[in-house]
């Protein structure tokens, strides 16, 4: 694997509308998209564009005591880093080469919040980064 | 202030050799800057690019058990992320910002790591999130 495009930092919060006020009023966000749950992940999201189309922050609300990012706001209350996203041109292929490296993927390859297929990877074998390997947008680049 | 780019994504490691291995290895870094010390911050310092000039990994180890990093890893001991950092293009404003926020802002403006001069943010200030804010570099833009 080559290493790609940091695509975004993923931040649990525990109250979306706070933590989208604290980003315009506090940090200065001027591009705050839509919040929209994704139920089969259970999180409601929110992406924070940073400038020339950088980085995004995205935002990450439990939407029930099941969630994954329940366990994590548990341990943080006030939220926090939660994962890294970094961009693949194939997903697959990444897939096997993690596989190969022998290390845990944590479920299937699934659809992200960005449209694209994408895994996450245990932190325990990422020196302690929960790890989300995304494969990138057609349309961006 | 206006949200800026995100110029880099802290991580304490544990140990530099082997996360340096990680990165070139398992996320297939190919830009790894040489890591230097900066002994007034407590740390060994080693940056990661990404591609096109992006948001960079900055891997952090320890100079000594007083090091700001001896704590997180006490607590992490594979390591983690421990900060993110935003440009702005004066430091003295976004710190007066910052202060009139009530924000608690840990020491003085000092240069950073690029060379320019950074702060650092409370991360219980912060929506949990320990931040660097750093002027955007001169020759960089």
């Amino acid at each position: 694997m080559k290493l790609g495009r940091l695509n975004h930092v993923g931040v649990a919060v525990p109250d979306m509308d706070a933590a989208i006020a604290f980003w315009r009023d506090t940090m200065g966000a001027t591009q705050v998209c839509e919040p929209f749950d994704m139920p089969e992940q259970g999180v409601t999201v929110c992406f924070i564009d940073t400038p020339n189309g950088g980085t995004q922050v995205e935002l990450l609300a439990p939407l029930s005591d099941q969630s994954p990012v329940s366990s994590f706001l548990a341990k943080n209350p006030l939220g926090g880093q939660h994962h890294l996203c970094f961009e693949v041109p194939d997903i697959a292929s990444a897939r096997s080469e993690f596989e190969a490296m022998d290390k845990r993927i944590l479920g299937p390859t699934r659809i992200g919040a960005h449209g694209t297929p994408i895994f996450f990877v245990h932190p325990k074998d990422m020196g302690g980064i929960l790890t989300e390997i995304m494969e990138t947008p057609k349309a961006s680049h």
